[in-house]
């Protein structure tokens, strides 16, 4: 007898909360009717004690895990960690993410209305930083009834803003992860950041920002992302996936001699290109690659970092993958010797991993069962919630 | 008393060499009225024994030492290697070294009037692989009656050509030298030549290669040039030479909070940028970059890297450089351990520097030692030139 078997589908709807206030922000600039695009999944415990904060990548969203409708074809970008049982489970834990300021996903940013000319800001959008992000971040966690986060975690851009919440408000955090990241932005991934605007600045559809929709730098952010795609991957994770294979070739050598893809590794790459430019918008790529390369904790203490992480209170978990060369280990290592310095609680892991940058969303076993027994470790100790 | 000293300027002259017979190249195409570009440098003794072929790397010429004029103020690109007296010594060697087929440098490449048409080729130009640069260079070496060359050897591209030259001509050469190279462009090299071809197309100006000299694609080109020399460069020369130092500026995090370039390390890539374009043509880096794409000993073996490099008779100098990792050192191992399966002459040497690719150019004193050492051992060894 044959049993059908149905997986429950796990629904998480998108929220607006509408800023009540103005956002200062770190370039002097204010931003007014400021709108978070967020979801959240479980439920948030009597005394408010038990929600996590994720903070999502790049080309992240606000969509970290389940679906919006039960035929929604993709789940959420971290879905394979966070739900119901999941590592991060959403039966316990209220969990919370939300798009980045400056995003494209519902979260206030260049395509949207600036309220002074009634037009989209475009370019005109001010330049934001990863501390505002974090500061419109913690209205949207008061807003929500909570003083203070079981967790923050995130990888990549998501870790520096683990990071910086960690810094900035050190009463708000029990405990944060952050995961393939660093303190600062390395120079090497500060001009890659450039070439990949000089990119789409050579589209002649990006037009300085003042772009139309029928009418997008989709060339340049293509070129902008299939660059940064490479350096989420490492040498080897490229040589195991393609190698010189041809594309539709069996043969070595059976070439095209011509300028269109002929290696299966330029077909993949053209492919992610193309999937990129219909769900992100070009503007949003200069707003938040600039966020990351002016990311700095140390940059308020004339680069002393020890000094930098000195107000840190929660404790830390703070991960590595060996292949990511976009955020060595050994950036990693710093910052855990900066904490260690200060006396603060802090473990320190670099998992094992071929994939590169990209090891922080593919690592989900080992990864996840870490994050797992850390944020259980500190949901058992005693939060102080009023 | 003072003595005023006053350095002899060495004057090198570029030649044209025309080939007398059209040039079969492996895409199945052949190239009518080829010229090549050539500088010579040194005496060729009686019995043509002391020829050393140099060949360059992507953005390099035929001027690879001394100057043209005794005004010129640039010497050739590996004058600090090269001349009299130096590393590899032009009172004692005959120095040749041509621009490779494809190139913007004098020798007959997409700029070139095809004679078919009367017009410039541009993107009709036939793909050219590193076999064909080197089949070129065969017949200048013998038209200026070589028969056998103490040495050829390259760093980058230069190093593939080196390889070819030891695996196509086995009894054309004595030694090589092969420097920060491989037997293979790897996936992650293919990768960063797709997005630099990509943002080179995205410019309005490049017109798929149908571009006038008034209305060049320079800003595609600056970006794919931006690109590559990321990749010429380590993490830590980096962090050495920029660090997160703002351009003009003493203080840490006094952003501009803009697009412009901010950082020094962005002034950098742009200066290098606008130099390049000055010099390089656009339809070149399509060919030269597609050609080291195509770059693979082992594509004619099925793969097999010990019978590709089987029938190689010369003896060889493989040098790579620790912190280069377009062209790592465990690739120049696995081409050695290949070498050594054949029972062939090979030395390996890692040299230890933290300038990653560009090591090949800098790392002078150190490689130039090695070099005078090798070609001077085997120029010892009789030569049988008839």
């Amino acid at each position: 007898m044959k049993i059908e078997t149905q997986e429950t589908v796990f629904i998480v709807e998108p929220r607006d909360y509408k800023l009540t206030e103005p956002l200062p922000l770190e370039c002097g600039r204010v931003l007014k009717d400021v709108t978070i695009r967020y979801e959240t999944a479980g439920t948030l415990n009597a005394d408010a004690s038990n929600a996590v904060l994720v903070t999502h990548a790049l080309s992240g969203d606000a969509h970290v895990c389940g679906r919006h409708t039960p035929e929604d074809p993709k789940p959420g970008w971290w879905d394979n960690m966070i739900g119901p049982g999941k590592y991060v489970d959403t039966n316990k834990y209220f969990v919370i993410c939300s798009n980045v300021i400056g995003g494209c996903s519902g979260t206030t940013g260049p395509q949207s209305i600036d309220p002074d000319t009634g037009k989209p800001y475009n370019l005109d959008f001010p330049v934001i930083t990863v501390r505002d992000m974090v500061r419109a971040q913690k209205r949207l966690v008061q807003h929500l009834g909570i003083k203070k986060l079981l967790a923050v975690l995130g990888g990549s851009m998501g870790g520096m803003q683990v990071l910086q919440w960690a810094v900035s408000y050190p009463e708000m955090l029990k405990s944060y992860i952050a995961i393939a990241t660093a303190c600062q932005f390395s120079p090497q991934n500060i001009a890659f950041d450039w070439v990949a605007r000089e990119a789409i600045k050579a589209d002649p559809n990006f037009n300085n920002g003042n772009y139309t929709p029928d009418k997008t730098p989709d060339r340049g952010l293509a070129a902008a992302r299939m660059l940064a795609h490479i350096t989420y991957l490492s040498e080897e994770s490229l040589g195991r996936k393609f190698g010189r294979s041809l594309q539709d070739k069996q043969e070595l050598e059976k070439y095209d001699y011509d300028f269109d893809r002929d290696f299966a590794v330029e077909s993949y790459l053209q492919y992610q290109g193309k999937r990129f430019v219909e769900r992100f918008d070009a503007n949003s790529y200069f707003y938040i690659t600039r966020s990351t390369d002016y990311f700095d904790l140390t940059a308020t203490t004339g680069g002393d970092l020890v000094k930098a992480v000195n107000g840190v209170q929660a404790a830390g978990l703070i991960v590595s993958f060996s292949s990511d060369w976009l955020f060595p280990t050994a950036q990693s290592q710093r910052l855990t010797n900066a904490l260690l310095k200060n006396r603060k609680e802090v473990t320190f892991c670099e998992i094992k991993s071929g994939y590169g940058h990209d090891a922080f969303l593919l690592e989900v076993e080992t990864l996840g069962r870490m994050v797992r027994d850390f944020i259980s470790h500190h949901a058992q100790q005693e939060v102080t919630n009023d």
